[in-house]
């Protein structure tokens, strides 16, 4: 029974997601390596191992961590951070430990610090301009492909992308197009190293271009996280239909305000995080669904989270709507970003009131 | 030592910040009830017990039930949820249980359902427009007054009002235009009230307000939050001096691209949570301070976080300065929002490194 805000997990449409996403690694011939970040859960993880998933990307060192005890091949997809040298030897003695290295800093003190063997992902630049090696960068590249034949703990496995400027796009179109300039980006690079690292491998990852895109000619992995709950923020980009979306949060009716058409729920920052779209209404910071008997159906339409402060959640209702919600009642609205929502709320209840840990 | 993401409490600057609200409300003659939503600890609340405080104010049923075991009046300044009608009676029980109402139905229910005696505030709007009776409707007032007449359980204490839209305001000019409005519709009431019930308080809350206004005329209580930490929000309201920031978020250094005069820290939107202001330099989600022997000290000059994904902090670094940081080492950053950090990152350690714990 909801008596405050739940997330609330849809384990079928949350499966599925799954299912279609390794279907479509496998019909491409790709290593399919999830990235955890969304979930953040041991029992989420094992619905991947169902399927048959056996390798995982994570963000941090700490979800490394969590997870090494139900995995034993984790790539960490994040800027090595020296500074938990510690918990990254601690890890590298028990499970097959891949990281990721963009300046020669990082890769020198691991070569002088790390007490068991690593596998190296070059992070590469593929146009997002976050984080990543600029691909023109052949100075760099050698330098620490360099460093990394000096010491045989450390072994170069390939190149790693990340397009999150796919986030940016609002078409199939658009995405693919960005997509393709990663294939290129990334094939070059494997004809250049290839003779010389002739296991080397490919890795992208934006769920965007993996749940779009059908070409992934030279791609050897992908890391896509989000598609196993999706969201408004993909579903906007074109990801996703409405209907795919596996997580929502189940907030009460506190106040109805008629004159000014709204409702307040008990819902706020500090559950679905403050990520907002600009969508036709303006800024979104989630949108109400039908409730039905087994979980919940489509948009209410014009029915969304206009503001949200700490614990509050501002609805905006038509007007001709409003008299048919009532106090004590409750709403399920889909997140904005569901990655974001799952670490707020730290748990999920599925529809039938398991509830589910996480990180 | 930091080795990730950690949000380091400034003791003395917090106990200060405390000190002087404290000292505000005495000389005022107001009832000083803290909203503890912003800190969320049971060791902080110490802090304030140590100078007199009493009486708190929370904004959830769950915030209530962590802090009854140490605080015996509690005010929860949210509309009564009222699904959470079990541990409402819980709490009733066994403290002073102040609770909202800004609703027939809610008032309806409690008075159905409740087992031990509440006292009662009516929510008013002062002009947030949030949540809160409109102060010209009588007629729902008096409805409200009529239900809990009925019954010896419920006890009307007074009127409640945030004016949460001091937010707006940049200039102390403005915040003591908006609280003098505030003023007024308290002073109203209480006049129309008064005579049946005589010991009717008026409670005021918002940190602009009670930081900057030097006339509570009418005001018998006051329940600021955030003044505890502060943050840059306040800061670009006017309600406080960067000097009285009392958290920052120590991120590592893990990459840095000198051609985009940017630096990538281990700190995002898990840590931050995703609160911008926007400021001279466009969106701005947290500021770099000077790192000092014991603490931190100034602003470092057009320094700041320019965007956030879920781990990444994006710092915009002028292009003299990026020579000096350097991969390996930590910033000092003050967040946008220091109650929503706090929820991320649910502890704080002090400059000791003692590890403080919150709900």
């Amino acid at each position: 029974m909801i008596t405050k805000p739940t997330l609330i997990l849809d384990k079928k449409k949350c499966k599925e997601n799954i299912s279609i996403m390794f279907s479509k690694a496998k019909k491409h011939h790709l290593e399919f390596r999830p990235h955890f970040k969304t979930h953040q859960s041991l029992e989420v993880g094992l619905w991947f191992q169902e399927v048959g998933v056996t390798k995982i990307t994570v963000s941090s060192v700490s979800m490394a961590a969590y997870f090494a005890t139900q995995w034993n091949d984790i790539t960490i997809a994040f800027p090595t951070n020296i500074l938990e040298i510690e918990p990254i030897n601690a890890l590298a003695k028990n499970i097959t430990l891949n990281l990721c290295i963009e300046n020669e800093e990082s890769i020198s003190f691991l070569s002088a610090h790390l007490k068991s063997k690593v596998n190296i992902l070059l992070k590469m630049d593929v146009g997002y301009h976050r984080t990543g090696i600029n691909p023109s960068n052949t100075i760099l590249l050698n330098t620490i492909l360099g460093i990394i034949e000096t010491n045989p703990l450390l072994h170069f496995i390939g190149f790693l992308g990340h397009a999150g400027h796919t986030y940016k796009c609002r078409t199939h179109q658009a995405i693919k197009e960005e997509h393709s300039k990663s294939l290129t980006i990334m094939a070059k690079l494997k004809e250049i190293y290839i003779n010389k690292y002739p296991n080397l491998i490919i890795s992208l990852g934006d769920t965007p271009s993996c749940s779009v895109a059908d070409n992934f000619s030279g791609v050897d992995e992908i890391r896509p996280g989000n598609f196993v709950f999706y969201d408004l923020t993909q579903n906007l980009i074109g990801s996703n239909s409405i209907a795919q979306i596996a997580v929502a949060l189940a907030c009460p009716i506190v106040a109805i305000h008629k004159e000014r058409s709204e409702i307040i729920v008990y819902g706020g920052g500090v559950h679905f995080s403050k990520d907002r779209i600009e969508d036709k209404e303006g800024l979104v910071f989630g949108r109400v669904v039908e409730k039905e008997k087994n979980g919940w159906g489509d948009l209410i339409p014009n029915t969304y989270v206009k503001s949200l402060s700490q614990e509050h959640g501002t609805i905006a209702v038509p007007k001709n709507d409003i008299d048919s919600y009532k106090i004590g009642d409750y709403l399920m609205v889909l997140p904005v970003h569901s990655c974001m929502a799952g670490n707020t709320m730290k748990s999920y209840t599925t529809l039938d009131g398991e509830v589910i840990s996480r990180l």
